[in-house]
């Protein structure tokens, strides 16, 4: 038999759900924010992706050619897209332009706890702003996502990839020097990016002065004194995020994100309780579309992995269940089948989730049938209650039974509302 | 500048809105019929694709080989992929089994309108059983989705293809023979299929018969005196289909959908106002499962091509427009600035869409941008009125200003009852 690939999923229907259901709150709360979704190919030209993360990004990712020769891959991520549209179709757009995204994204690597072959990303960009209070909106707007779907423990961090840029730079790194000592302290490897930092000349002193500053976490408060022109636009951040309200954020200086197109702010999200992977969202503010050709454009956003979050949700013990169907039609003998039909389609129009004997069943079987798949009521059609114009209500907990006239079945049907 | 890749499309807010739109109402009537959504990886093993439509497929697919050497494959389609994860995993779920599924498909073909390289399908399967009221109950829904999206102008054309198969055996053909019979039939090619039907053996007459079958549309009365256990069959759907209260189903033997899997019924949506590629929907009775490794299971499903359905409705003049944003939050000058996120903070959290000046911009370029974002009102915080503790409402089509206390600038704002 054949098997789906290795390291993708397939998703049942309790799944779909609870899935459906986080999308929903996360397209729900962007739209609030003002952000507009949109939506671009699965696959893009390779290119798109080399520029954006260099050449050995197609090592870890699914490239490969098409039949007209052209090199495409699955994508990897969705910033690269987003800031491709808009360049090439939305680069008139009033500005600051909000938009946010969610779909399937895919990498070639070892599948391994939360970590899989295809997954899926929701994210937002607000493309052609460059200032505390548009960086703040988007860190508020993945607080209030973690808010909305009721994660219990999670910490939102966020740091400025200016602040050791500029301390390198006095210490007399070149760019490049500096693209690599941030890369390995974004990753807290602190033995392997010593040597380095002292081949490039940095005294013990600098070198302490930086660790130190990697490790600079907590409220507001912990800047206090700290100078520089990336450490006022910090507290600046902090202080929108304050207006708005929102004061799980932390300072933590040592959020670094290891990529050359951060320009500014850059931010985590953690869910602790998924232990080693617990980053559930990326973001910070970045100059990305001059490396794809086009005008230079500051915009900030993130990226939330749908997965892990869902993982997260899941582990805290997220309860969404679908809430079944309202009614089971189960025609007692064949001669009633025709009004078990015509009384499916009728709860149907009327909005209500229905279902129907379709293999000519018992009625045990269909109860149990019934049963199975979730129904909160049989409805049962026979010859002497559909002489008086009723059928049988079985509610499917209690097992109680009810007479219910047909006309009045839809009202005696009607679920409370539900979300 | 990078562009995307040829015959796939980038999708702004406007279409993104209308797309939501138009999935909501498939996925809630398929929901509201008792079919529950389930999802399959974006790629496949190349050989699920290849056992279900043979080996020729490869050449109209995105196949390739991983970094592992497998082959795998973007999917063309989504039957195949549901049938496996039904083998695999859901073969012991009480029957029938009633699925729904949405996503992206590929085709490797040239690009041409209605017709793209990613393109998007809905689909249904209801596995396990076979007969008529299952059959109808999956011809009922596609109904249902079509009358609940409000398309003005479509035939759903249904037909059986046992008729054409009993016919040309009894006519001496062999399942080979007539199965290439039937893939011209499908496409009307009579003047190619002749001279296979006349070197198969059949008589003038056989033929004639044959092609006036092809030719037999109308309501059900068309088929009175025709013989057949297909026949039959056929008019016993027609039958449930009249008690769940659908009448726009045409009967059309013409109808065959040219693959060997189908074992009964088959149908298909069209939209004339579509033209050439009209069809908007496919399905029928299938026993695809012993194809690929696994006991045989009947089922009956169909396929909607979204992105056609969506055009269909298009040019029919579809109008499901975003109703744009509650609020544009405007600080009259800097001082105002925390008071503002404030403000647009609780709205958000009121479950109101509301924005905010992020760029320090004058009054007057708010406005535009509010405007331009298609906010309903603005709500202007200057420094007297907050001394009332009050702030100016705008609205944004009148131009109407009213000073509502911030207290009471949640039900102010609340937007209408809007679905």
């Amino acid at each position: 038999m054949i098997q789906r690939p290795r390291g993708t999923r397939d998703f049942g229907p309790e799944e779909m759900e609870r899935r459906r259901w986080l999308e929903g709150i996360m397209r729900s709360t962007a739209r609030d924010f003002g952000f507009r979704e949109i939506a671009t190919p699965t696959f893009e030209h390779t290119e798109l992706f080399t520029l954006k993360s260099g050449p050995r990004i197609v090592e870890e990712i699914y490239a490969f050619q098409d039949k007209g020769g052209r090199d495409i891959a699955l994508r990897p991520e969705l910033t690269a897209p987003v800031i491709r549209y808009f360049l090439s179709d939305m680069s008139n757009e009033a500005r600051p332009l909000k938009v946010s995204y969610l779909g399937p994204c895919f990498r070639y690597e070892r599948p391994q706890s939360g970590r899989y072959r295809e997954f899926m990303q929701f994210g937002v960009e607000l493309i052609g702003a460059n200032n505390p209070e548009s960086d703040a909106e988007v860190i508020g707007l993945a607080a209030s996502i973690m808010e909305r779907i009721g994660l219990d423990e999670y910490s939102i961090r966020v740091g400025h990839i200016g602040i050791l840029r500029e301390m390198l730079a006095e210490a007399g790194l070149d760019q490049g020097q500096a693209a690599a000592v941030l890369q390995k302290l974004d990753k807290k490897m602190y033995d392997e990016v010593r040597p380095m930092m002292m081949s490039a000349g940095m005294t013990d002193e600098d070198i302490r002065t930086v660790f130190d500053l990697t490790q600079v976490v907590g409220d507001v408060s912990v800047l206090e004194g700290m100078t520089g022109e990336a450490m006022q636009y910090l507290i600046e951040v902090f202080g929108v995020l304050g207006n708005y309200g929102i004061d799980q954020a932390l300072v933590d200086l040592g959020v670094v994100r290891g990529l050359d197109y951060y320009t500014g702010i850059v931010f985590e999200v953690e869910a602790p309780c998924l232990g080693a992977e617990k980053q559930v969202c990326g973001g910070g503010s970045y100059s990305l579309s001059e490396i794809l050709g086009g005008e230079r454009v500051f915009s900030t956003g993130f990226a939330i992995g749908f997965d892990r979050t869902m993982l997260a949700l899941e582990k805290e013990g997220l309860d969404v269940g679908d809430d079944g169907i309202d009614a089971f039609v189960i025609p007692v003998k064949e001669a009633q089948m025709p009004k078990a039909f015509e009384i499916v389609s009728t709860l149907r129009r009327a909005g209500l989730r229905a279902d129907v004997d379709l293999m000519r069943r018992s009625i045990g079987k269909n109860l149990k049938y019934a049963d199975s798949s979730g129904a909160r009521r049989a409805v049962i059609v026979g010859e002497n209650e559909l002489e008086q114009g009723s059928v049988t209500v079985r509610d499917m907990d209690s097992g109680e039974q009810t007479l219910v006239r047909i006309d009045e079945l839809v009202n005696f049907l009607d679920r409370p509302n539900s979300s």
